[in-house]
């Protein structure tokens, strides 16, 4: 393996302790105000914005450094129909016959259920994927390493960036997760 | 279950388009600095700037929001030492040992060994654990749902909170995680 080309580590502006604890203070502030919403303005959103925060998504630690993230950005409204049907049939079959019963209950005082209209309204559905492992073009496979704390870290920057840019998102987890 | 209290959801100040642009360029410009870092000071860090950042973490989405995440703060010198004494044991057997030649080789560029002096040195090592199910004052069990997802989430948020707060980690995945 060619050692990759890496970019020097410029060093952070130091804070002093007053500054360090203010900082804190308003992020904790800031990102407390954060909920997951489950209804979207059907309000056209410049992709540049999205963009940014998927790279900063990009900058997350990863194991042995090899990034083994994926995001599919979809806008096109008739994709997200698709999805949407694709995940209601899913979500029917969660809610109705598949899920456990203590599942159900603790999701009762969220009062979600089956109906996901949100796929359709929000300007963008953003799907992650966890790359397992790459190809190369002598077909040799390589295997990543720790990817659920990876992809999981890589999210977690992701909605704080669509955060703090002044948007709001929904964390959608289908279940099954590879509908 | 009763239903939980939830805090009114205060809609964010809304952004013009410009202003959105601006804060996620901002914030990409600032995370993307971030680096993985393996030497620290030797500085006290007061600890309300490592609650702060750990209580933005656990405003992180979760699986039927049951937050399945605990996170165990040490600097005592004493635990410190022992945990990296378990911690060169593990890796010496994983560098030396039991890691397949392929880790060793994506790992190779980045210079990592069983050498671990960063678990003495930084002022506080954050043990990130994940709560697979809950038990009630009358022991019945309930289960939490997509643990790895939503710790992972939470990891991404504090590791963004502490960088925004000055301050530098290393995300450390020992091998077994378990140990």
């Amino acid at each position: 393996m060619n050692n990759p080309d890496f970019i020097p580590y410029k060093p952070l502006e130091e804070f002093s302790e007053k500054e360090m604890k203010k900082h804190s203070s308003n992020f904790f502030n800031s990102i407390k105000s954060r909920r997951t919403i489950r209804h979207f303005f059907k309000k056209q959103i410049p992709f540049s914005i999205i963009k940014n925060c998927i790279k900063a998504a990009g900058t997350a630690p990863s194991g042995a450094n090899l990034q083994p993230w994926q995001f599919v950005v979809v806008s096109d409204p008739k994709v997200k129909k698709e999805i949407r049907i694709a995940a209601e049939k899913e979500e029917e079959a969660f809610y109705h016959d598949t899920a456990p019963d203590d599942w159900l209950e603790v999701l009762e005082p969220l009062g979600t259920n089956e109906v996901k209209p949100f796929l359709e309204d929000a300007p963008y559905l953003i799907a992650i994927f966890i790359k397992k492992y790459t190809i190369d073009s002598q077909n040799r496979i390589s295997k990543h390493y720790y990817v659920h704390e990876s992809v999981g870290i890589a999210t977690g920057i992701l909605i704080t960036a669509l955060h703090f840019s002044g948007l709001v998102t929904l964390t959608h987890t289908p279940s099954p997760m590879k509908f």
